[in-house]
């Protein structure tokens, strides 16, 4: 049985990309697109599809199995005292949350699943858990190095992932990034400190985003490399998450549970 | 306190290799090196160190926190004999043992420490536990390639190694890799199978070993990779996990539990 | 100054590609757009550009500086009656031309640039010419391994351009490439065959190609590697030709004269 | 038939290696090693081989096809003195000359072959010379970076090799290494800028050599590297050297005209 899903700010860059994605999975129905009643898109149809964009959430919620939310904060509260009311399973996608409306989200997913997701790429989470693990196991010994490499027009150094690979694999050494990363280049004469996190920035052409970790014994070396190849991964990971969350019972989730447990 | 490290089967290459990794250890002490009563090396000094090869094997255990092994079944099993009886902890390298002979090291250590691992290299393990977490979690929607590279002079093809990381995912899939590999070559006309392990093999040079595991959506690629860049890493490993057993309680133990619980 | 490009058989698939290139190049002007007198498009306005789908082509070579050409051989040869005429620097990425056809091209040759491109990728060709100047230096002492990487719907293996690369490489040693690929699988008992050249196909994701050939020594290893992220890259390096050939005297050219004396 | 081979300064650290590669060569025949005068190996077996070490260079290379020198720069000047009478073919791995020197050099040279590489190794050579090649066909449209990798101990960064891959790359556009080198961090808020050449330094484990130079065009990568897998390179191309310019006539060489006509 196909899974039914709704779609929140579907009018947005990646409210469409969900619905591209959802439309084309072979076991996920969209059941509902939603936008706000004064948006130029309300009554239309959403692409090939036999549903109309529409404000009336609560009717969308009813016909629905899951919903996915990429939004503002401010749109995802508001949705949620719908869901709290049919019960709806939530995929929130969305970023920027004070860490009051955490805890609000956190009470609401007492009565009913919610996942939240600062990044619903299924690879970039799956990336992290390896690390996490492999700095368990190897992190005290290894020497560690992150190197990231992103298109020419990139204006952050290091990359946001690139700080979260750092920081996931500090945690699981019971340490604090900011105390172990390279903060000053590399270019200058001195061997490598022991435990520190060596961070190398690569800047060419039109490369999407690719982050590899190295893990460095003296005798060998384990590395974990992520590459993206386009920018569809955030929305192909929502809605694989959606299938399942729609089967999960009410909590709180992030998008390592679904991975640990799909 | 420096752990104190017997070694069985001092004279093998596997004996010397662990007796040069545990002196150059700064938290080891070599206390004891074993060889045949009847062995030329008998009586002699050990390296630069301050020990004698002995026969002496009580003697030598009852000096030392901990005794490492590669040597032959039938060693191990008269090994085990002494270590029954003075409660060393023990790691064991040996290869070739009879399910009857796990039995009775599994029986063993009801009373004493002892860690069985068919490969040492902490390397290698830490890589299987990192393929089996990603096979949890990617397994069943990635496309899965095992790419190894070795010296020209090798013989067998895939390495052991390599069909030891296929298995390790397939179980953590709850497959059987034998219906999941590629046994036809890849230079056929067809399309990918869906579920298939491509295995790739490359042969060069004097390469020492490389493995490589692609775990590809549509999106996104995960790779882990392990390369070795000397075959020191079974004597490095088996010392490691000599320190680490010294301070465990008496069980049956796997490398895999030394990296998890390190 | 802009060089005026003119674009044969402009409806196509390629052809479309062209003028997107074109069009977003800052030093090129897209000057014409030819298609047949019946097509659909005759007339209509060319993207946001001043200019309409034409099929007078005498007219539009008047206006351009070259013409670029992906279409079939006999659109090739009806355009090369009016290129004679015009004298008009000619790029063809068209393929399957007979030996008598390529005769013809080269007969033209003698009064006006003709470039022939069977694949017109600027990295592709470059790293042709890089494999034959390794192979030149290398190709006798190395063990040399080809590398590709393909997404899961590809039929062929190994693909047209790893064979490609072989024959660019046997070809600068002298040899012949049937004689030194592995044509039976590597999954036997068996050592390197001095000389052989090894061929490893993966399949996996949506890999748009990757090619990576190894040549090994002893103690060191060089590596060439070509990685594709899109298909744009045909029509980038036909405008990138173009520009080029239109400063050129009359004469037959390829791909590397142009990377040659860019 | 073997070339016969002479080793300078023979008791060196490349001296001795240079022997150890000579004599495991099936086409080198090792017949003469020198030590000074008054070194405690003079008259001593070398290694396995019915020579001994000797300080009679006259003698010596009257047995020898070719002699190979790591010294220092005096000891080379003094052994040119006795290559200029003998006319043997000589290899000079020596760095630190003078300008005054190497013109003295080049003036023996007239007389009798001299090949001058302050790098010996066949593998960074050739790296170099694909480099050059890349850069005339890609330099001026791709964006360049050199990423280095080595062990913990480097206390250089850049490493020598990485500034002279650098230095081939910029004279092959006809530019200045020093103008478009990444002398900041990367780790600041802004694009890259147009012509730049990155450089990533990373430091990990017991890594002997890495260093690999993208060359990335928006849609496509050409990468090429070199990887040392032990430091044994130099000795290699030392042999593999002497035994081509063996049978050259007199001139002055380089790595890159043995190379270039092997």
């Amino acid at each position: 049985m196909k899974t039914k899903i709704a779609v929140n700010a579907a009018s947005g860059k990646m409210g469409q990309q969900v619905i591209s994605q959802a439309t084309s999975h072979s076991q996920v129905e969209l059941t509902a697109a939603f936008c706000r009643s004064d948006h130029r898109l309300l009554g239309r149809q959403v692409g090939f599809n036999n549903i109309e964009y529409t404000s009336d959430i609560e009717q969308g919620l009813n016909q629905s199995d899951v919903v996915i939310d990429f939004s503002l904060p401010e749109g995802t509260m508001e949705l949620v005292k719908q869901t709290a009311k049919t019960k709806t399973p939530l995929i929130i996608g969305t970023t920027g949350f004070s860490d009051e409306q955490i805890s609000e989200l956190k009470d609401a997913a007492k009565n009913f699943p919610v996942l939240l997701a600062p990044n619903t790429s299924i690879g970039v989470n799956s990336t992290l858990a390896l690390l996490s693990l492999a700095a368990k196991m190897l992190g005290k010994q290894a020497d560690i190095e992150i190197i990231e490499a992103h298109h020419k027009h990139k204006i952050d150094a290091p990359s946001g992932t690139a700080i979260r690979m750092g920081q996931a694999i500090a945690e699981a050494m019971g340490e604090n990034f900011n105390d172990l990363k390279t903060t000053d280049s590399r270019f200058e004469k001195r061997t490598r400190k022991k435990g520190e996190i060596g961070m190398s920035v690569i800047r060419a052409g039109e490369i999407i985003g690719e982050h590899k970790v190295l893990f460095a014994l003296d005798n060998e070396i384990i590395s974990i490399e992520h590459k993206a190849q386009n920018r569809h991964c955030f929305a192909e990971g929502a809605v694989e998450a959606a299938v399942w969350l729609a089967q999960q019972p009410a909590g709180f989730y992030t998008m390592q549970d679904f991975l640990a447990n799909r």
